[in-house]
């Protein structure tokens, strides 16, 4: 299917909001696949179709996510079910492939061991120029060079803003956010 | 074996400044044991042994924790390692039961469904005399009233000084945090 048609489906699932947040999610994730050398038509596929699931209502969630493939722990956290979910859909509507797929099912959470394709959605949906929250800035000045560090701070600011609010931490995003420090840290060592 | 030979030999392994923090343990251990209802005596005999391996060079801890029960991924982060060594030790040299070594075992790192006995060690080690960091003193208060409230508190404190430090975050700790907070909010919905 053409991006364009995709894109078309992707707007007539979601609130305006959403959809300019996606566009935006688009468009980070365009200049950080060419950035870090990530396949650019892949990584804009993966991001148009990122929060598709995004406002379901709760049932409709809880339902969809005895269809597909639910990473463990996924389904304590509700919040975490609309990524596996729309990598669900991407493969049933769209035909996407395997990696586009993941780079959807972990948008949220992150995971240990991330593809490029991977890290640059999940990245994405986190600077987007719609964003703002503390911080936001530093993690779009780390973006402009190094993917990991990026990453690494964009994970330390989710925990920060659950510790904040007592809400749970996925213990998967704690292993990611780990590693992304280790490989930083490997790196200026 | 007599707590007070325990003691004894305890001394003879640790430095004045970590014997000090090991008899605050002990006193506050002793407190939150009674106030909430753990075994006093088994909980006194594992805040004694908790630190006993505390300070030896990481060779000695790497060797040694080929020879203990070791929970999954703990060797993965040096700090982590003289809790379950202890545990060993405890049980080879002063033959404490199951419960007491569990609560050596896990008093730094916490973990999912923790005994009375486990959660004042864990808590009595965070909050002792000796302990002085930004927010210990509500922890202390919460300790006044509502155990798995204070164990929520004291375990974000750690999770908050390693993002700090970006220092790796252990997620049995994560988990034991969620479990914290979830018990802590159905109690007051």
């Amino acid at each position: 299917m053409e991006e364009k048609e995709v894109a078309e489906r992707v707007r007539a699932e979601l609130s305006e909001a959403r959809f300019a947040h996606t566009q935006g999610v688009v468009d980070a994730t365009t200049e950080l696949a060419r950035r870090f050398g990530a396949n650019v038509q892949a990584a804009r596929l993966a991001a148009w179709v990122h929060d598709i699931a995004r406002e379901w209502p709760r049932e409709r969630l809880l339902q969809a996510a005895l269809r597909v493939e639910m990473p463990s722990g996924f389904a304590l956290i509700p919040a975490l079910l609309h990524g596996p979910i729309a990598a669900g859909l991407a493969n049933e509507w769209f035909g996407v492939s395997d990696a586009v797929a993941d780079a959807i099912r972990y948008h949220t959470t992150g995971r240990v061991g991330m593809s490029v394709l991977e890290k640059v959605v999940c990245l994405a949906d986190a600077i987007e120029r719609g964003r703002d929250y503390p911080g936001v800035n530093d993690i779009r000045a780390a973006a402009l060079t190094d993917l990991n560090l990026a990453l690494a701070m964009s994970f330390d600011s989710t925990i920060q803003y659950l510790l904040l609010k007592r809400e749970p931490i996925f213990p998967l995003t704690v292993m990611a956010r780990n590693e992304f420090w280790e490989l930083t840290r490997e790196v200026r060592e």
